[in-house]
């Protein structure tokens, strides 16, 4: 497919979810559309053309800056509805039961700001964390992680979140990663409104010890390390 | 501890698990003290003494015989209650929605003959049962393993054994391993009067594939091997 087609398709794409109220996923499509666009345009010749390119894709841009406007404003934190203090060695906590209930029919996009996914607990704990939305959110189109790169070995990790993608699209969720080397802060957005902030993000779990032992499967049976958990409510809700 | 006391101590509580109706527990505890009396025995001189502890062994013989009658009683199938056929590649079965049902506060012992237990998945399938009787059995006192010793490693498999014995100990369930080198047939015997037999055991479930997928951690999005799953109610109820 030439880039022209595909960034057509990309575009026509993202102003469908835009439409949707899927802001996300559609920031992802403008953005992906517009590289094409770009690279398509450096080719032709023909100024006039080019310059009546230019200016859709500046179009094109002046959404994408808003949908960026208007994603910020569903992250801003309105009010706290919960909160738990997890306390050194507490167990009785699985995603589940901390924040399951506000994954819901109505959350159709999720983004992860998890600076930490290199480790074969962590990736685990994501796909763990994916289960959990498999199963209360039966409407979910888009998941972004934001992540930084693995410093030892990218491919690795490349590869491994090529499994998790091609897992996600068999059942009709875009899985997309966004590296961030800059990260430090964890966050779960839910497009129903909720974000859930927790200090140490899904990690937050010792290992079972000894390993064959209650707790090794299930989280609820597992010992904790300190960490808050705060569950806030945009007040920007309704996506 | 002297093999004397150590034999008394034995008998005493095998007399009380016998009284509350733990008799895979009160089994045990008569086989081991058996065990240990007459290796106290062997060692006195004195004939009279020797004959009088003789006709004692033999008392508690014969009630470890009618103990063994009793449980090949419980273990006579009544009818089935409830038939599932689980095709190849089927999923949607994890062991709380196949049998946690039948797991309940009545349940106060478990017997689970499942010849396999040598590999790092079939360790895990035990844990994973396990964490299901923690959760719904909340006065669970005892859990007998019937398996096969590993021809490549009985060494490690004591270990994990260990394990998992030190684990439960720790929340009062007693756990008991019986190596039966002919073992073949699966068998779950909870002492409610519910017995669960799975033609493939405890070890139905395909791998996750790739690794990490949804299913690497929730066994109801696990692809399963065919097998058929009978749930029988013993006709000599209450326990």
């Amino acid at each position: 497919m030439s880039d022209a087609i595909q960034a057509k398709e990309l575009l026509i794409r993202a102003v469908e979810c835009d439409q949707l109220g899927r802001i996300l996923e559609a920031q992802t499509l403008y953005q992906d559309g517009i590289e094409k666009l770009m690279s398509f345009v450096s080719g032709e010749k023909d100024e006039a053309k080019r310059k009546s390119y230019y200016k859709r894709i500046n179009e094109y841009v002046e959404r994408a800056e808003a949908i960026k406007a208007r994603i910020n404003g569903k992250l801003m934190l309105g009010q706290v509805v919960r909160h738990i203090s997890i306390e050194e060695d507490d167990f009785g906590y699985d995603y589940d039961q901390l924040f399951g209930t506000y994954m819901n029919e109505k959350t159709v996009e999720i983004l992860i700001e998890e600076p930490y996914v290199t480790l074969n607990y962590q990736y685990q704990n994501l796909v763990r964390f994916l289960e959990l939305a498999a199963t209360n959110c039966s409407n979910l189109k888009y998941f972004r992680l934001v992540t930084k790169e693995d410093p030892k070995d990218i491919e690795q990790q490349k590869t491994n979140f090529g499994q998790i993608r091609s897992d996600l699209k068999n059942r009709n969720i875009t899985f997309c990663v966004k590296y961030e080397d800059t990260l430090h802060d964890r966050k779960i957005y839910l497009s129903n409104g909720f974000i859930i902030k927790i200090g140490r993000g899904l990690h937050f779990y010792k290992a079972s010890n000894p390993m064959y032992s209650i707790g090794l499967v299930n989280y609820k049976f597992r010992r904790c390390l300190q960490t808050d958990v705060d569950i806030w409510r945009n007040d920007n809700t309704s996506s």
